[in-house]
């Protein structure tokens, strides 16, 4: 149904145009009954459903209806699986479609610059590519079913402390390579329906009223087509805010915004054109919706099952001392909590009414043999920082009883949260007392940890297994028990590096400002930062272990050279080479090694999930363009890859890099020289249009010092290097050259 | 005498007047002989004169006169001690009388940022606390014999690469706790003749031209009273240059810049009052020098046993394994070049032409029982990077025969200069080699070192000795073995962290860039960085041992609170707990535990050297006032103590802190309210004056939040977060109170 929205806005009064530019409630668009614009529903639900329930409370903020919890997006991302996150999307989509959401309010991209961003457990991952490839997958497969999805929160919303007022100061180039890309590949590759503004302000200005952002940035550069929805009350100025390209304010201002358009508009100070294209952007959005709208049948209990399979394919092996997969006929005392109540989501908007909670106590009950073997001890509670001594003695005893130890590990509600952001990194201090207790017990202890960020363990050294298992959806129980006993093989890979301490992440210094929050480290964040650096890591960016092993060879670049035009193609071959079948990901990174600015050590470029029967090769073949090996620079205004060497590396994590080549890159474009009285001679002397002055510039020192080859204080290195760092001018004030000869020798350089 | 410079002044033509502000040569200023201004010399030489030689070279490039070499300042500032400092100057300034120079450009005071400076060997430390007060002592001495001084390089100047056009890009408040305070301690304790501005940019704009720098903040804030002159080569407008308060231009433009000076008085776009003020402060300070001028006798060979006085309070013995000192009747090998060619300064315009130079060898073989049992071996070149298997075999070979061996390790001459920065803090590999071999032959090793900056010790934990020695200065032998055979009982102490890798440093991923340099790590330089991110270092700042040891007792303040007015007197008792003489470094380290804002662990602002006699017990007392607690508020424009509780700390270093007691500060300040709709709710209930409108505001908001007590996303600790961090708009656009209520609360703040 081919709707023209333009004539049906040149028939709504100022006041109804005005009105579909902020919510009726918390969670509707407003309707326009006499035109035939309907109410339409968006919703939060990037890992499941939360909509309202209808008991009759406009503002939503009421118990919302039964759902699916899928993993949140701290786990989903961890399966480096696009074909899985679009199968995800697909079926959010469908439960979506049957509840009449037009939108659901994900998925949530930002970048984990901190672990104790209280959101983090929302957040995919520290890496923009694995961030963006990851979500762009996700609402492909929302949209699939004609349904909109909201990618949040742009941008640079990195903390929850002051979030609706700090400044998040961060310069362009970081901006565009670490925060922006996860939002520009999903524009670019997936078209959301719409675009969710941030709370904070970048560089001083409200997200939500920069019109660089909103519309230079994510219309014009991106091609965006879909309309910005504000977060939750992130309208400063709802004039500033229209202007720079924010089409819908959310929730209801009570009309107070909608009366300042109409006034703005009736006082000139607003274009009314401008409010026209903001409502026909969201009337389109809103009727790609409405036009498309079908039957839709879903079922909560295939959906758990999807949820189940989500979080196998996701949840990460870190460690496994040959004491994983469990037998079934072996003793196993669970111990903890979490083995029953297991934590498998975080708070705040994104929480879900989850129709059934299986936790690994449940799920092991249902396996006939193992459930024999399987004892059970609290241990600890799963809320509370206490050390019982009663609960804690039980589990001693179980442990020791056992072949055996699992830990069920992790931190409690309150320890993370949107709204607020964690204080420190550790578990609470009765589980890593009781984990290191057990340990001494019994040597074959496994931890499994249900956290939404990464935390401190002090036991690591000495338990001989541990599996991330994130937050891991209301299936929790079911992957983590299939995972333990090897029913499934993990291949869940780390979406973040894990450090060994809180004080050695990059934002430690600067994290979590009240006012500004100054982004000091750069581009160098995660891996970035800890590779660089050659930091000590608990786990590496990319890093996960499987019951089977794998082999990489024969890497073949499909060229030796390229122009920033073309592109590079490149293959692996890869084996399984253990007894059962398994799948990894082939992890492709990049380093420039041309020095022609500060870059992080390698960056993630690629990747591929490949399933391997034992014996099985398989090759993947991956496709690098300009923009794999180029970075933003901000003299251009554009991405740069300068001419020369960059390797091209296959991994397993960003630590374990197994094969290497080297391409080399023949850029084209020409840096533009910046020529005046403070160009230094070795500047000169470094561009091959204007080395030939460097050098007679040069040549004309080394003769002037030379001449004084008495003191040692000149000679040599020391005077190559004095020479190369002199601007020109500094030739006059030092008489090797008269202010003619210098000026006349810029008046040709200028010619160039 | 006292003259009327106005007048003076005022006889002179305008060319005479403009050309008293730029060199006469390298080293002279011009002279108005019609008016009885004679030519006055300035000369390198913070470490002893460079003065040139008079063979006709008027550029001074040429050789220079033999003279004393003394340590340079990487190595003088471990004497952390005041009285040997002033003493130091008193010498060199008496030097300089004899030599008709009168002012020595030094002492360059920069902070170490990055171990990697080439000119750090120059500079006293990686604390602004300490710099200050050893650069005051100096300063002190020097101008005791009406010589003057040049304080540089003002300011940020911490890289050699392109220092003549890099920026170095930093924030105000590091600029005022950081890289200011020891140029500001020096102005205001010992008021030099002259201040060196840098050849660098600071956030874009050149210190020779900065009006904020050279007027506002040295002058005007500070009291400054002398002359301004440009680095050699630093003037790059010379107008805007003399506007901003540059007086004197080094060297000679060769008249170029004075007539752009005449020029532009003529053109009327620079006032000649400006001038005239420029011409009077230079004829201030070089009459300062002519009219007291004396007789100033002094010997070379006193002042050489002067150097080595200084460099026997100033070398750090860092480990001691029960292998120091050497006995007289013990078989030592003496191993490494250096030991016969030490290492004693840098490169660069601080090179000395020393009279004579005692090395480790010939200093032994003056000790009658020692030179007998005393064996050396070249082992390596002191200036190749070439592990040389002959001579490597024969140090190993009188290793294993000797009872102890001592390698003379360094650096060669070529890896650190004025001029060019180092790439790496690595010991040439074939000195590592030597030193893993040496240790495998004679497990009582000893290490020297001869370097003007740390380097990485792979072998650190292998050693049973290690002193570091830096460089020297001409008497480095004679102390090393006077210190090394207990003649002398080492007293340095670290004036910078050693860190364990280069890669550990805060400016790791930001020093050295070309055109700007981000100083990223803001106040967090050298300790202060290492400490607050509780990072493992080789050795820390103010380390340093002694044959015998020192108990702290008694920790005493006068006051348990004082005001922002007031002063704190601290006293501690110190103990000689060994059995033979010595001295210790009481250090006074202030942690901040307000949380007002970011800062360092903890910060000097008092040191102590202290004599004691085996038994003897001193009380070392000092006092702090407002400052010693203070940061830089660069809303308040000013220094500012929140109110709260202090740490005040004495320590034998930054990590080993041996009392602690706590003060309160009660500060007079009230920081400016800052009250807009985006003041956020925590921000009102968190300042006595608005706390009733935050509570009220906040009861409001807990109150349309519980009323929906059905979903847990908005329970407990999140509902409170959330609303904490609540700007007052957000109030309106969640419907909680109209605008009209807002504003009337944001209108009554506004009154208060």
């Amino acid at each position: 149904m081919e709707r023209n929205l333009k004539e049906l806005i040149s028939e709504m009064t100022l006041e109804e145009k005005a009105g579909m530019c902020s919510g009726f409630d918390f969670w509707y668009l407003k309707s326009v009954d006499r035109l035939g614009i309907p109410k339409v529903m968006v919703s939060d639900g990037p890992h499941g459903l939360r909509k309202q329930d209808e008991k009759g409370d406009h503002l939503g903020l009421n118990g919302s209806i039964q759902a699916v919890c899928f993993p949140p997006a701290c786990l989903s991302a961890c399966s480096f699986d696009r074909e899985l996150m679009t199968e995800f999307g697909e079926v959010i989509g469908k439960e979506a479609q049957a509840n009449d959401v037009s939108v659901i309010l994900g998925p949530a991209v930002n970048i984990k610059r901190s672990p104790l961003c209280g959101r983090n457990f929302e957040y995919y991952s520290e890496d923009p590519y694995l961030a963006g490839e990851t979500a762009a997958a996700f609402i492909n497969g929302v949209q699939s079913q004609h349904v909109g999805t909201s990618i949040k929160h742009f941008a640079a919303n990195n903390q929850e402390f002051n979030r609706m007022s700090n400044s998040s100061e961060v310069d362009e180039r970081t901006l565009r390579e670490i925060y922006f890309p996860a939002f520009e590949t999903a524009v670019k590759k997936s078209q959301p329906y719409t675009v969710m503004c941030s709370y904070n302000r970048i560089n001083g200005t409200y997200a939500s009223e920069d019109p660089w952002l909103l519309t230079e940035v994510l219309r014009d550069e991106w091609g965006f087509e879909g309309y910005v929805v504000s977060d939750w009350g992130a309208v400063n100025d709802r004039i500033l805010a229209l202007k720079a390209g924010l089409e819908l304010e959310m929730p209801s201002s009570g009309g107070v915004t909608d009366r300042e358009i109409i006034q703005a508009v009736q006082d000139g100070s607003l274009e009314e054109a401008v409010l026209d294209r903001a409502v026909e952007r969201i009337l389109r959005i809103s009727f790609l919706y409405l036009d498309n709208k079908r039957e839709q049948p879903f079922t909560l209990e295939a959906d758990h099952d999807f949820a189940r399979r989500l979080a196998e394919q996701s949840m990460v092996l870190l460690k496994n001392e040959e004491v994983l997969p469990l037998g079934e006929k072996e003793k196993v005392a669970f111990i903890g909590g979490f083995a029953k109540t297991p934590r498998f989501q975080g708070g705040g908007s994104s929480h879900i009414n989850s129709f059934r909670v299986s936790s690994a106590l449940e799920a092991v009950s249902h396996m006939a043999k193992a459930s024999e073997n399987v004892t059970y001890a609290e241990g600890f509670s799963v809320e509370q920082d206490v050390y019982d001594e009663a609960l804690a003695a039980e589990a001693i005893e179980a442990a020791r009883r056992a072949d055996k130890a699992v830990v069920f590990a992790g931190l409690p509600e309150s320890f993370e949260s949107e709204s607020y952001d964690r204080s420190h990194m550790r578990l609470p201090d009765c589980q890593n007392r009781l984990i290191a207790e057990i340990i001494k017990a019994q040597p074959n202890t496994v931890v499994v940890l249900h956290n939404g960020s990464p935390v401190e363990m002090p036991w690591l050294s000495d338990v001989k297994g541990l599996m991330e298992a994130y937050l891991g959806g209301q299936a929790v129980g079911e992957a983590e028990v299939n995972l333990l006993y090897g029913k499934v093989n993990p291949s869940g890979k780390l979406a973040e590096t894990i450090p060994c301490r809180l004080a050695d992440n990059p934002s430690y210094l600067t994290f979590g400002d009240s006012e500004k929050t100054v982004y000091s480290e750069g581009v160098f964040v995660g891996y970035r930062y800890y590779d660089a650096r050659e930091m000590q890591v608990a786990f590496p960016f990319g890093y996960g272990l499987s019951y089977t092993t794998f082999a990489y060879s024969n890497l073949r670049l499909d060229r030796q050279e390229i122009t920033d035009q073309e592109t590079l193609t490149v293959s692996v071959d890869i084996t399984n080479t253990g007894n059962v079948a398994g799948k990894e990901v082939v992890q492709l990174y990049i380093r420039d090694n041309t020095r022609a600015c500060r870059r992080p050590d390698k960056e993630l470029k690629g990747y591929e999930k490949v399933t391997l029967e034992p014996g099985e090769t398989k090759t993947v073949t991956m496709t690098l363009d300009h923009r794999s090996f180029a970075w933003y620079n901000t003299d251009l205004k554009d991405w740069y890859a300068a001419s020369g060497k960059y390797d091209v590396m296959v991994g397993t994590s960003s630590r374990q890099i197994c094969l290497s080549e080297s391409v080399q890159i023949n850029s084209s474009i020409r840096l533009p020289l910046k020529l005046d009285l403070n160009t230094t001679l070795a500047e000169l002397s470094a561009d091959d249009r204007t080395v030939k002055y460097g050098e007679y510039l040069k040549n004309k020192s080394y003769a002037f010092f030379g001449q004084y080859g008495g003191d040692e204080a000149l000679s040599g290195d020391v005077k190559y290097a004095l020479v190369d760092s002199m601007p020109m001018r500094t030739l006059v004030s030092f008489g090797i050259c008269t202010k003619e000869e210098v000026l006349d020798v810029l008046k040709k350089l200028m010619e160039l």
